[in-house]
């Protein structure tokens, strides 16, 4: 019994450990999403920059996280409920990782963006669209160490929210294309920035959905409600 | 003695019932890739369809491998090398539903761009990617069961020529684009397709790391060659 016990407490002492890493990853990737934004508005290159270099931390503890986490199930052989929960961290990790690449992504554009045209009100709305989707990762991690299925059963119908900032974005750049040629390339950029905060909102959905399924058992009901923005803009373009 | 052994067959039977189911997955998943990409070049709408459709499986196989892999660790409490294994066959089914996401969305696009002017020889471009892509997760699977990481670490190199045909791809559009503002609703679809496409080569590379880490024990020594396309064109254009 005593030993049962100790084995128990181990287990939560080391889950603890990992779940302090991917909390730490987070803030550093909820960090680098806003700050690559920011720079992007600002044309601030040397924020750009930070942002690029920061991706190596996220990497590092991405790799850390899954050894500790392998670690963790060899050395403790945690059963059903606390297995799915090391696992769905290390699912949570390669996500934080994922939004991570696309900050970097996204702060790689800013030297080049800031040679060409300014583009009207879209790196305002690339900025909304990016704090948009900070909130979402940070509720859902907030729904990770709570075990919150309520709290990430709405960050999940959050991404509605910015498929549609994504939507109008792909509308106003469209429209800046057609008027004058001169706009494409940055267009281009714009655009990939856009689909990609509009893939970490995606990552934060997935993340909210694995507490869904941790805490209930079942994953969400109803398909997730998803707009496909390109698809209706691309049908009447 | 035989208690040991029985239980190293059955971890043994057991993994290789979660790699068969893998394997399984990877084969449809290049069938989707394969049947994406010549539904767009020959407008074929039902085969698009298909492609959509058949995106359940993929999803159902991802599911099952992650919960038999799990029943597996919990079962059989696999040590050191061969939780290894088994984490990494959960990073690769992860990997291949990604591939099959990104076959959806090609074949999703198909009825749009079948009702927007042709776009040059891009859809035939498109083609020769998606084929080159297909064979670099073909081989990384089989790298993967046969723990041969030199395969492993050419699957990685070829990346670069994926690289290099989406760069050629991206300067055509842009070309098309500045020629005819009609010709930007459908190279916008097109490139999305052509960066989906690049990203099913890299899911396809990060499957030959996981395989050239599971096999050496250390990951790629080198960075990964990496040509940066839509920069080079962006400063160009």
């Amino acid at each position: 019994m005593n030993t049962e016990r100790h084995i128990a407490t181990a287990f939560d002492r080391d889950l603890e450990a990992v779940q302090a890493m991917t909390l730490k990853m987070g803030g550093l990737v909820e960090t680098a999403i806003l700050n690559a934004a920011l720079a992007l508005e600002s044309r601030d290159e040397e924020l750009a920059e930070q942002v690029r270099a920061g991706d190596t931390a996220i990497d590092a503890l991405e790799n850390l996280i899954n050894t500790e986490a392998a670690r963790l199930i060899a050395l403790r052989s945690p059963t059903a409920g606390d297995l799915r929960t090391v696992l769905t961290v290390m699912k949570i990790a390669a996500a934080l990782e994922r939004c991570g690449d696309y900050s970097k992504n996204m702060a790689k554009r800013t030297a080049l963006l800031a040679r060409m045209p300014p583009i009207g009100s879209a790196p305002g709305a690339l900025r909304r669209m990016a704090k948009a989707v900070q909130l979402q990762l940070k509720d859902a991690l907030d729904a990770y160490i709570r075990r919150d299925a309520e709290l990430a059963a709405e960050v999940r119908l959050r991404d509605l929210d910015v498929d549609q900032m994504y939507n109008g974005l792909f509308r106003e750049l469209l429209t800046h294309m057609m008027e004058d040629p001169r706009n494409i390339s940055a267009c281009m950029h714009l655009h990939f920035i856009a689909k990609n905060i509009e893939r970490m909102g995606d990552h934060a959905t997935s993340i909210a959905e694995q507490v869904i399924y941790l805490v209930t058992g079942s994953a969400p009901a109803e398909a997730r409600p998803k707009s496909d923005p390109t698809r209706a803009a691309g049908g009447e373009a």
